[in-house]
């Protein structure tokens, strides 16, 4: 409660500071981070935001109102419904400068909204920075996530499925109250050359006179709402001279972008060419109340790491119809520099 | 494929007819529907659809290019990227009008489109009318849904919770090689007062001399990418007669709508006009490859039934502090009248 109305007040201060009246926000990650309440739908819009120097609004609709009102009491209910629609509220604050999320708002609410402002410009609202508690959140998820992987590496075994690994993951994560933070990925062999591999059918096998297959998870847990991302490469059976030339490779890329983060860069496109590889995705993304967040660690990304980021390290190569290997970590930025959040070994596992 | 060549084939039909040079699609499930690749995000961008008369692509990144490869002959693959950015493509297609989904694309999107093209303006893709084969999986997803209920209601003792319930509902899904079209409501006593109660720890119990309570059961299946949607409420115990009461209200309600749509009427706010009661929600919704689509039988809506829609119709009543019933069930509009989709007994249950 105390969190949440700290998170309003230091949201008005800045609509004093950048001269905006009120800021419409349609962000569903910003409505939980606000709002305190976490279950509007992430794909449908079920609820906005509406705050000014002298009122905040939750705005939803009568489906929601009983658990509304029980849960958050920082912020005015206004029931839209077919007798209450949401022009009237907007009426009534007809403020010269709304402030906007560009990056959320559609053309079709942007249309409706735009009559009743003078001047409407993007407002972001900035979760990248992290508290104690936030941070302390997503390190929990991370231990589980360590535990999961553990309990993943005891079920491998020849004829077990892609599918039949994510659903034994599921299974115990929510033994621990937890939920996943996005459908893992779990790709066996040749599949692993896919990043986002669609978990599937494929079975673990071992070809007489063969080498090992790679086994690729990518997974995350969600813990209080905060999220966990982690991605562990092992080989199943023993691995040729080219897997662990591969994996090393991608080991290194990890430990050059810490080291340079260590070593005072900050600059998100620089930390990307400082892995030193030709890494066919983001470097890394920070993580929170969603498992995508600011700061992204891409080539032309603008940004810049500060204390109290938290995001992942995961460089990757892919050889289509070889395999691939990805290694992702998540540090949290603080003073003295990168603490590992995740804490599965990273040395080249042989099952 | 031959069903994704067509769909392509309408769309630059109406390209033509409409008088647009090309359509940027941006809607994940419109993405799904067009390109037959379902696993893009639904809560992240990572894809785009874009069609004129004489190109066809489907632009995402290469996390994506191995598995939309080998899934999508029909589009053309354009992997952008820190070397290929999307504005190559834009650049080279400048048609004169653009069509965008304005209750999709973003403000940010949106600026960033508009410097290509002279004319930008609202283009819906339709899928609200579905082919036999769309209807096919939207029944057998009901048929699983049935068997859920059933499966559920065997569950149902004293000191469950719902959480469980929902673990129980998720495994026998599972099995079924089937998984949730949306994160299911299961709400005990009280809990069903609120529509979109979040399934959570409240247990079953009966106290002595005390009549039972409301267990609301609202739980969908994905078959094959399409949805069902089904809500049910029984009576755990013995039910009083102000629970009896709001059960035949409510049944009398979806009664009335299908009678309305039997005898010929297809303004859906005449339909929800003709529930009779003042359900604090919709009366229905459109379902699909989306478990909300086109039409919304709502007091306001616009639309109209027509054949090969596939819609819920789901009236409610709730009493903050006493409980709620929702009765829900998916038909389709055929040339003879309404066809039920989902079969399971709306008789008041009591266990």
């Amino acid at each position: 409660m105390l969190m949440l109305k700290r998170r309003l007040q230091e949201l008005r201060q800045r609509l004093i500071k950048e001269k905006v009246g009120a800021v419409w926000v349609s962000d569903a990650a910003n409505i939980s981070y606000l709002s305190g309440f976490t279950n509007f739908s992430e794909t449908e819009r079920e609820a906005y935001i509406f705050v000014g120097k002298d009122f905040a609004y939750l705005i939803s609709d009568a489906r929601y109102t009983e658990a509304v009102k029980k849960q958050v009491s920082h912020l005015t209910l206004f029931e839209r419904g077919h007798k209450n629609p949401t022009e009237k509220l907007l009426k009534k604050h007809e403020v010269a400068i709304l402030g906007i999320e560009e990056n959320s708002l559609t053309v079709q609410e942007f249309k409706f909204i735009k009559k009743h402002f003078k001047k409407i410009k993007h407002f972001e609202i900035s979760r990248s920075i992290k508290t104690k508690e936030e941070i302390s959140n997503i390190e929990k998820a991370c231990k589980i996530g360590d535990l999961a992987f553990e309990y993943m590496l005891k079920k491998l075994r020849i004829g077990i499925s892609e599918k039949e690994i994510a659903n034994d993951l599921e299974n115990f994560i929510k033994e621990k109250n937890c939920e996943f933070s996005f459908s893992p990925i779990i790709a066996f062999g040749k599949n692993s050359a896919i990043p986002h591999h669609q978990t599937g059918p494929s079975t673990l096998f071992v070809r007489s006179g063969q080498k090992g297959q790679f086994v690729l998870f990518d997974f995350g847990v969600k813990y209080e709402n905060y999220c966990s991302d982690m991605t562990r490469t092992i080989v199943f059976g023993k691995p040729n001279e080219k897997q662990k030339k591969i994996y090393d490779a991608v080991l290194e890329a990890q430990q050059r972008a810490v080291e340079a983060i260590e070593q005072g860069e900050r600059q998100a496109a620089k930390i990307f060419k400082a892995a030193g590889i030709d890494i066919p995705h983001s470097l890394g993304h920070g993580i929170g109340l969603q498992v995508h967040e600011h700061p992204s660690l891409s080539p032309k990304s603008k940004e810049v790491l500060k204390e109290g980021m938290v995001f992942s390290i995961e460089p990757g190569i892919y050889l289509p119809d070889f395999g691939g290997v990805r290694i992702e970590d998540l540090f949290v930025l603080e003073k003295n520099g990168l603490r590992k959040l995740t804490q599965a070994s990273v040395k080249i596992k042989i099952i």
